[in-house]
């Protein structure tokens, strides 16, 4: 992992972009900490350059919380390789959303499941990296993202420790077992009305999850209509379980 | 409406019992506030004294955030008279309950609709009173209780401008559509695995609720595990509405 660009944000953040092997990232941390800060990683649908306002909003919400944040590039997203069967699915997918027609899960598990194999273990490699930083320390929250690698870092990643997840994308229907060996704190955010997500199937899925300790935050709207008030949740819930 | 105790409790909270007509109630002020706090009227299933300690947390927790909080005894609890038929329906229900029968919709009308029709003028008979004290002003925030009760109050009362609701009573079907009317913002608690309360109906109920902004927060646990962050995310949502 290797630092690419420095620069220091109006809000007292400090934002690094890296690489580590051919994975680009992004890392933000509060530059007036006196002690290394615990870290929240942000997920995302893929795309860092199109995401990137909304992820750096959520990183500096965090960071004036006393977080340092991070991310990196999905497989196949951004400028990153492309895989055709990942595209065949995509192009699948939007077909069939298109048509208004009911997703079927072989779509679903031919998207979903290559990806979390493969993101998984970047993330946890970038964990490793980051976690190497003088500035930051354990333990460490996960933001959002593609919910189905959410649920398998929270199964697989002892060093996450809390977990803020976004019910707005398709789960395969194997990964409710893993669902099921999630123990750690979660809060699990639900769009009522999400145009591209099935409700009963996240309620469904926040029934399976195996954590004792879980809250369901449900709000009115689509997809990208989380209200503001929920960054604010976020941190408390990240406040209560990271330190 | 008068008062017919006082006294300070030891963190800045005046207490003072009232007698509304024939119906006792309780009223919880910062006693150091320069100006008329808003008011936060604090709900509960019937009978003021074995619910005191419950009801004065909730209301010191909210007078710390600068509102004053107030409860009145429903109809048929606490030292009020009894009605056969509310105990005719109350027997019913604790008899169906414990033979693990589903409750039927007739136990739960026979129950709660009379209580409804009842309890919701004199609320509104309080708040007449309460708000012509020089110390308390509008807007109203309504926090938990029969959540029926809650349901019609935030329908009929205008001066109510956010309702906190509790999803862990019964509903009779007909409030389904004066679910429909209300249109102030909503948070909504569901305990997921509350004994006495069905949750795909909280669920409907949720769902059919007229607000466009209403956030439902679920948590696990039964009818009394709601997690003591709620509380602050309850007095975070009146600041959002009552300010």
């Amino acid at each position: 992992m290797h630092f690419t660009s420095e620069r220091r944000l109006d809000d007292g953040v400090l934002e690094r972009e890296f690489i580590l092997g051919e994975i680009p990232g992004i890392l933000w941390t509060p530059e007036f900490a006196f002690t290394p800060a615990p870290l929240i990683l942000v997920g995302h649908p893929g795309g860092l350059h199109m995401m990137y306002p909304r992820l750096a909003a959520r990183a500096r919400h965090a960071a004036a919380a006393g977080y340092a944040a991070a991310t990196i590039e999905l497989p196949g997203s951004g400028d990153r390789p492309r895989s055709s069967a990942a595209e065949q699915a995509r192009a699948d997918l939007r077909r069939a959303l298109e048509a208004g027609e009911p997703v079927n899960d072989e779509i679903v598990d031919r998207l979903v499941l290559p990806l979390v194999d493969k993101a998984v273990p970047e993330w946890r490699a970038a964990l490793d990296g980051l976690l190497a930083l003088p500035d930051i320390r354990g333990p460490v929250g996960l933001s959002g993202g593609v919910i189905a690698i959410g649920i398998r870092l929270a199964v697989v990643e002892p060093r996450i420790s809390a977990a803020l997840l976004f019910a707005g994308s398709f789960v395969p229907r194997s990964m409710f077992d893993e669902a099921r060996r999630v123990t750690i704190p979660l809060q699990v955010l639900l769009q009522w009305d999400d145009e591209g997500n099935d409700r009963q199937q996240a309620l469904d899925l926040f029934d399976a999850f195996g954590s004792k300790e879980k809250t369901l935050h449900a709000n009115m709207g689509g997809h990208t209509g989380v209200p503001q008030f929920e960054g604010d949740d976020g941190n408390r819930f990240f406040v209560r379980h990271l330190t």
